[in-house]
């Protein structure tokens, strides 16, 4: 049985801090544009069904118990405690977090105490630059603020992530822009902007991208499924191909989120660029039973030091879970049935699992 | 067993009213632009041999016979006979039929005797919409009888199909044309036009789409591979995005039909709002073997109560007998596999079958 | 166990005639774009461990011994002799060798001595290009030395090959360019080149192909992964669409190679026109243990008659190998499973394997 024996989650976000009931848990489960059609529920869905399968044992039920008799079990316990059994049944051992999302999630220390773990800060890039625009007062101010606060986050996150292919597309102009272009456009942005306003100009996504790959910290770009209504093909990672040349040799490491339904060309672009690197994880909670046929997916043309699991998990413990364990059944499903034909070692399959699962995580955000 | 005891396809074609021999079944297998190149037969497709599986026996043979000795007991039984044991053996109760192809096909009465089943039909727009063209004189009253047309074919059809994407792909404007522009439009395609013309305008494309939304039918869009030579590229749903957008909360439902080779990307639009339906059929008759793979794929985004069974066959009855059986082969194993690895429940696999064999068509269409 | 008697591999190069060490052997295992990222090695992929698993038994060393050991026997045995018993241990029966590639490659006579097979050569249009163009003075003998080189070409080549979809992208325009267009890019082209600068002109790129599809010889061309770092979208053969309509019925066929990830569309467009064939070859060197759902895609709409092997290897035979074994291994796996299951029967699946392994190329290529 090949199972790595610790699980770094590269990519997640904190859980909700609130008492959850059916219809509040059922909306987590998945994003969607407006409720579940009448006569459907969202727990008919590969989440759905993994939540169900995985995570009641956890609280001390069958597996594939209804929903309701779930949730009531989950409020008998309260949040804390089942957020509390959930993570640390997960087997994560360390949670790098999305601090970027909105809502009462927990915050990184607090994922730690209550997943028994440890936990490390991912800033949101775009959320950064809003906070900085919220309180500075001129294009100078706001471009000066917003080099020193990348700069300050540099210091203690462990990676930078960017929406910028969700807010505007990947298509995005792959060399940096210049001084006066980065001026005008912040000038644009701030002078129609109202406070929490959206950063979605092309112009400074591109700026925000290169201070971060000048940091040096590895940068986390979101591709493939994003916000639910999103125009897909526009975050399909091929087209940021020549961003990925221009930043070739500047030492930052480019990671490549999600991916699905493009995580053939995520993993391609791992193959080719030795600063890219490719994502097992978010799609895996999406599809449940399928995990791993989309993990063997990723493993066709990406090379095995450039594959990181996560979970891409948030609001829900109960993401992080299923997350973890089709993450780990998979790779033992699928390596195991490599190794019985043949065509892996055991040796090679049990280094390759532990490297994806954890080793190379630690070797790209220096943990 | 994994088995659903009733089929409803939702969207099939009739089946021909003429005697066929070898090289007249064998056009009838695929679409292609010409011949089969020299050396080469549409027998050897995957089409070709799951039909060679499957009929055989109902006409009283072995399966996998050779196809002259298929074809002779064919006509012997004479194709009315023949066509009477096929559909009755392919399992389906509910044909839904779109009546909007050319040549001597069964209408839906003939398909529902011959089949011992039910039948209902869909209404082709643009087929409509040619219709009227031929018989209406002014573009005032083009656009009366259209509306006029439209609302009367809500009356009695079980739904609308649309071939805009085939026609014109599917990057098309995603807000109703105004009012001059369709008449202008109109007029253009009027004057141009002779009796039997084909509709391509774009603008009159959308008009057309947006009234059969406004009737409150559902509406059908071909997506992926339809017409032989079309750029299979300007069909991928994912183009669709913004105008599912500008048309949710309307009260009609959207039903992207065959979808492959990008069945994911339908998949995920059926998951994202709650008008949108995705279908699970023609991409199984076109991949045989691999059906209970394609249909795997689709159930990774597709929350369960939104995927629709369909034959898309036409022509030959013997195309519904696949369709079904593949169908209701690769439902039993990909489920069935579900069950055994303990990712699904049994309870749960059941009931999710029948919800995509019949269930959900029965809710979306008002059977 | 279906297993093919000959073996034409439809695309590969020559192997190196140097010694190599591990560092230079590591290279030639994949396509990238600078050296593989510190900590990482190009054995850890689909590739690296294929090629560890099948050659080292050619070698008489255990499979998947370390890549260290596995270098120290090839050079005991010299580069001569490990060739020798790598493509003799291929199975190949027959090499069709693009000889369009730089470095010191064998010639396709030399591949055939050491193969103990035949080997035929297919003519690199661009490269044949290039050459006139570094010994021809004016745009009129350019032009008429061109079409001279082709022809003469066409007498002893087996195949022309067009890396046009790498140089400029698959979005050509369709129709061959006017003469007035072609002189007009001959004369810009010609004027800035230097001795052994690349065509990417897309008119000339047009006319090459023009040239040699009215030689009436096969014209493969390249679509899909290609150049490392090239946008792979770019070469999507669904872009090809408009230019096959446009030659369909000249007599020249037309290959898609390699095609991955994009060869479910490449298998499309070989179903629809008769003169389109697909390529069943590099896209399982890259894919390695994934090999055999790989070209279970290719078999879901490309017709059995449609299929063509290849390895894609070159510069190193331990790749001819690995193309060779993983086709074997998982045309085996596919058809054998299509038998376990009834869909397929024993006597068409050994028919079909045959057809794809050999009889297609030898009807293709008039061998």
């Amino acid at each position: 049985m090949i199972d790595p024996s610790s699980l770094v989650d590269q990519y997640c976000h904190g859980i909700l801090r609130t008492e959850l009931g059916l219809g509040t848990f059922e909306a987590q489960l998945a994003r969607t544009e407006g409720p579940p059609a009448p006569g459907t529920t969202l727990f008919d869905t590969q989440t759905g069904f993994a939540v169900r399968r995985w995570c009641p044992p956890l609280l001390g039920l069958e597996p594939h118990c209804p929903p309701a008799l779930y949730l009531a079990r989950r409020r008998e316990l309260g949040f804390l405690e089942a957020g509390r059994r959930l993570l640390r049944g997960s087997g994560i051992t360390t949670y790098l977090v999305d601090t970027g999302l909105p809502g009462d999630l927990t915050p990184p220390d607090e994922m730690a105490g209550a997943g028994g773990g440890e936990a490390r800060e991912i800033v949101r890039l775009e959320l950064l630059a809003e906070q900085v625009a919220d309180t500075s007062g001129t294009v100078e101010s706001f471009l000066a603020n917003l080099a020193e606060s990348v700069h300050a986050a540099a210091a203690h996150a462990v990676a930078f992530t960017s929406v910028a292919g969700v807010r505007h597309g990947l298509a995005l102009a792959p060399e940096p822009p210049g001084p006066g272009e980065v001026r005008g456009a912040a000038g644009r942005w701030l002078g129609d902007r109202r406070v929490g306003g959206e950063l979605t100009d092309p112009v400074l996504l591109r700026h925000l991208l290169w201070i971060a790959v000048a940091s040096g910290l590895p940068v986390q770009l979101h591709a493939g499924l994003g916000e639910p209504g999103a125009r897909t093909d526009r975050t399909d990672p091929v087209l940021l191909t020549d961003f990925v040349r221009a930043t070739a040799g500047l030492g930052a490491h480019l990671v490549l989120l999600h991916g699905y339904p493009y995580h053939r060309h995520a993993a391609h672009l791992a193959g080719v660029f030795p600063h890219v690197y490719a994502d097992a994880g978010a799609a895996l909670v999406r599809t449940g039973a399928r995990a791993a046929t989309v993990l063997a997916e990723i493993l066709e043309l990406a090379p095995f030091g450039k594959i990181l699991f996560s979970s891409g998990a948030g609001g829900l413990p109960e993401l992080h879970v299923v997350g973890a364990q089709l993450f780990r059944e998979a790779l033992a499903r699928v390596l195991g049935d490599w190794v019985a034909e043949g065509a892996w070692s055991p040796d090679d399959a049990q280094r390759v699992a532990g490297m994806i699962a954890a080793g190379n995580a630690r070797r790209v955000y220096g943990l």
